[in-house]
């Protein structure tokens, strides 16, 4: 039998700026008696990395500009958070009420550009939002290393976050920034089951972030990190989780023609 | 430490129409000494229990329409397969050379209805396609049933396939026909870890088709079925996969919004 196994770290400290959580990560698996191989793969989820990372922003201390307050009572949203959002964005995609859905300045295609207000310590005058880490690969780099350093084994780490899709509800777990692990997998195998020629590309970092996230929670679980063993995967140094994404021209480009065909256009 | 556990089943024989997969889970299972357990969930890729339900096709005895050959040439595919394309579809999305995405008689957005070629036999004058099964629902209630009365303990079954996405490259496991589980799973605790209150959807069964999708893989692995145990699921005898799906009215309202967007209208 072929076995799949993730392993959620319990008792994690809630995380402060300036937290290594590589080491944090090293010292609560020992403590845990979990012990690494290589090729773990360690799902991380960005929330974490962002309060580590100082990515915290207090609404009441934004100013929002009068274009933005203008927007904010059309789209029926806090005019604090819809600015935060708005310097972290840099294309609106779908403006309704209710509804921000942005291109971020890392690619991303996602609601209110990643950013909320869940599992953050409410600042002393309202809503405490954490933004995406500066550069997901960059930190997951940094975990990465301090986490081999310390085991002297070759690992991945992949920071994970939850994203919705615009045509299933819920949320769902997706690889934000990788290290150590390629961003499109594609199967050394070339041979379906009857010898035919296959070349499937795979998203097996979305994959694995899904996976990950099943033990992470969304509310009060407290299991921030996941390792993930049994995984053939392609290691990588030099993937990005840009190599994953579509350029936002082919969203649009997509967009365009789902609308000409909706309308019955040739 | 939680832990979320996969176990893929190896020596599944090659399906052939009338198969019943429940009771061949069953029986591999005992040989490879796995047990169930209470609340497992059981994976099934959809291309064996199209395999099983006799959803194949021989492109060459398809007569495409005269409007077929010609929208095929213009999206530079083969007539028989856009043909077999077409008569699943509801209503094309998106139309281009080399892509064609539908809305099938399911209601999934996907590339080309879900119908390929892959793990298919070749057919006495050419390729075989493999149509989604003709109700996935009813496709995972029979062998939930079937495995069930076997065991004497229940479990959910998911059966999955892959889809793209519209963002982001490559392809993912996605949940498309669901048994004994949710299809929208809202975490029955209520607060975030400072207690702040939250609601959030989680797309649980795309998050384990996803997870069981890292095993089975794509090209000659033959692990059609997994069994994921360790998941905290929410039972239920009426969801559909249905209730996953966002109308596609939906859909089209957010192109009409991304396309307006790009172009700088209010």
């Amino acid at each position: 039998m072929k076995t799949l196994n993730l392993y959620a770290l319990e008792g994690i400290p809630l995380i402060q700026q300036g937290d290594d959580i590589g080491a944090i990560i090293c010292e609560i698996a020992e403590k845990e008696k979990f012990s690494f191989e290589g090729d773990d793969i360690v799902v991380v989820t960005s929330k974490i990395v962002s309060k580590a990372e100082g990515r915290l922003i207090d609404t009441y201390k934004v100013e929002p500009s009068k274009e933005t307050v203008a927007l904010a009572k059309k789209l029926e949203m806090d005019p604090g958070k819809l600015e935060v959002i708005l310097r972290e964005t840099k294309r609106v995609l779908i403006a309704r009420p209710g509804l921000i859905v942005t291109e971020d300045r890392l690619g991303f295609i996602s609601t209110g550009a990643g950013i909320d207000s869940s599992n953050t310590l409410p600042g002393p005058k309202g809503q405490v939002l954490s933004l995406l880490p500066e550069d997901p690969d960059v930190s997951a780099k940094k975990i990465r290393q301090a986490i081999e350093k310390k085991i002297g084994k070759k690992i991945a780490v992949i920071i994970n976050d939850t994203f919705g899709r615009p045509d299933r509800k819920g949320s769902v777990g997706m690889a934000i920034g990788i290290s150590g692990i390629a961003a499109v997998y594609y199967p050394p195998t070339k041979e379906d089951i009857h010898g035919k020629k296959r070349s499937p590309e795979i998203a097996q970092i979305d994959e694995i972030a899904a996976a990950a996230s099943l033990v992470m929670g969304q509310t009060n679980e407290r299991r921030p990190v996941v390792m993930v063993r049994g995984v053939d995967f392609q290691p990588s140094e030099t993937d990005k989780i840009k190599d994953l994404l579509h350029p936002v021209t082919k969203y649009i480009q997509d967009a365009l023609e789902a609308v000409k065909q909706a309308k019955g256009e040739k």
